[in-house]
């Protein structure tokens, strides 16, 4: 790469991070790409520092000493979020979104890569102090939203299967209770999509009971797997008895009246678990 | 947002043009984003585009006049690309990847969220100069490289089933002939996922003969969309007689020998497709 001056240094550096997240870049890798002096690629790590955490793109944490650099971690700010979030709630509470049986149309809001990569960015600056080694999902809804965080947590997905049509080797199956069909019903994951060990995350984009999620996290104690944190994207209150209790919903379903044609969507737990994860971390 | 400097602005611009592909921003927009004259944020912007097409991050366009702006569209570089998808070949001929049936394990591949990425900019890039609506794919292994593209493109992703397990109402199905196993097999996509006459680029992660693919072209023609071209991450080489012929493939997979425990992978024919498409815009 030929020599750059400053102001090239720093569109290049910030893409470069911005590709990179939660990843250590040492200061010579720098240095060597643009080649600069080091004391030059400090001065415009500040810079870009600032901007990250005033525009609240994410913080840049610098690492001391001989194997240290920079990290970039996604974050997000409150404001930003809440008007996100807010505009979230009033799109799904579209009545035409209404479909026999309750069920609420989605696909416009999932098929959305823009808006699947918001959300992404929400879930990853919620666990972004955590150690996590893969996000998993079910498929097929929740597949989006899981890469998303995958993608600014720089880690991989795992995706668990309700189908039998599957060449992924050998499986790990067990069988759950869809908690509002009370039906029994099969999900697999193939062996080596997760090391034993691992610190997973689960998501999904809609949870009612819980029972796939419960099953998401049988599955994943027959794999001696970890979990981390579980975040759906949107939770029903419409439950007699909840299977799971500690989870990040992003929006919150609190009514659904098929017969007047009304949807009610409010905020989920998302900006009190925030406030908790930032205490923690304090 | 308060007043940048140059190298501030420089660092925000990047990150939101990045943020907002396939978009036109106008320059009235950065100006009051930054308090600053249109005339510094035309300087801001040289320089950016100057950064983006030496580091083959993508090109920027200017439009000029009352209602234009910029509108960054990604690329790839040839080397950056080629070097990428010999990487991914030789992935791909890892031995212990072979399954009973001569199936391929490719969930750590498609699990990769910033290789999807990666791969999502190569098809962006080559489709950049088409008029392209929405992204389809097939569930479920489609999925990860069909956002990847879409977030690329800034357009929406519609998700064809093959269950029936499905709450979207209204849907278009089509049986569709698989054209290795020859068995008759269903399909159906969301009626509202896709309006009628949308220019549509088909994305999956596999094909043999083209069975899956055919039957997306024709739930297309059924809902009156067009298909504007078709991008597949592996073909496979071992067909007796292709269903569709005009696509674009990633890698090839030439050779398949369970007994022996060998598979042979090439680059598919992307480069070529990547070279008319030069010679078509130009």
């Amino acid at each position: 790469m030929k020599k750059l001056r400053r102001s090239g240094r720093l569109v290049d550096m910030t893409n470069y991070l911005l590709q990179h997240p939660h990843t250590l870049i040492s200061l010579s890798y720098f240095s060597e790409r643009y080649q600069s002096a080091k004391s030059s690629i400090s001065e415009d790590l500040a810079i870009v520092k600032e901007i990250f955490e005033s525009q609240s793109i994410g913080s840049l944490l610098t690492i001391p000493g001989a194997s240290g650099g920079v990290k970039y971690i996604p974050m997000v700010n409150q404001d930003e979020a809440k008007q996100m979030i807010d505009q979230l709630c009033e799109k799904v509470e579209e009545p035409n979104r209404l479909l026999p049986g309750g069920y609420l149309y989605m696909m416009d809001i999932l098929g959305n890569p823009r808006l699947m990569n918001q959300i992404g960015r929400l879930f990853a600056a919620l666990f972004s102090h955590k150690k996590i080694d893969a996000v998993m999902t079910v498929a097929t809804k929740g597949i989006p939203i899981a890469y998303a965080v995958g993608s600014y947590l720089d880690v991989p997905v795992s995706i668990v299967r309700r189908d039998h049509r599957v060449t992924e080797g050998s499986m790990v199956s067990i069988n759950y209770v869809s908690g509002s069909s009370k039906r029994i019903q099969t999900m697999s994951l193939a062996r080596r999509s997760l090391k034993p060990g691992s610190n997973v995350l689960i998501i999904d984009d809609f949870m009612k009971a819980g029972g796939t999620i419960r099953g998401m996290i049988d599955l994943l104690e027959e794999i001696q797997a970890d979990v981390v944190g579980i975040g759906v994207l949107v939770e029903s209150v419409d439950v007699e008895e909840r299977l799971i209790d500690d989870y990040i919903s992003i929006t919150r379903l609190a009514d659904v009246n098929s017969k007047e044609k009304r949807v009610k969507v409010e905020v989920g737990n998302f900006f009190e678990k925030l406030a908790e994860m930032k205490e923690e971390t304090q």
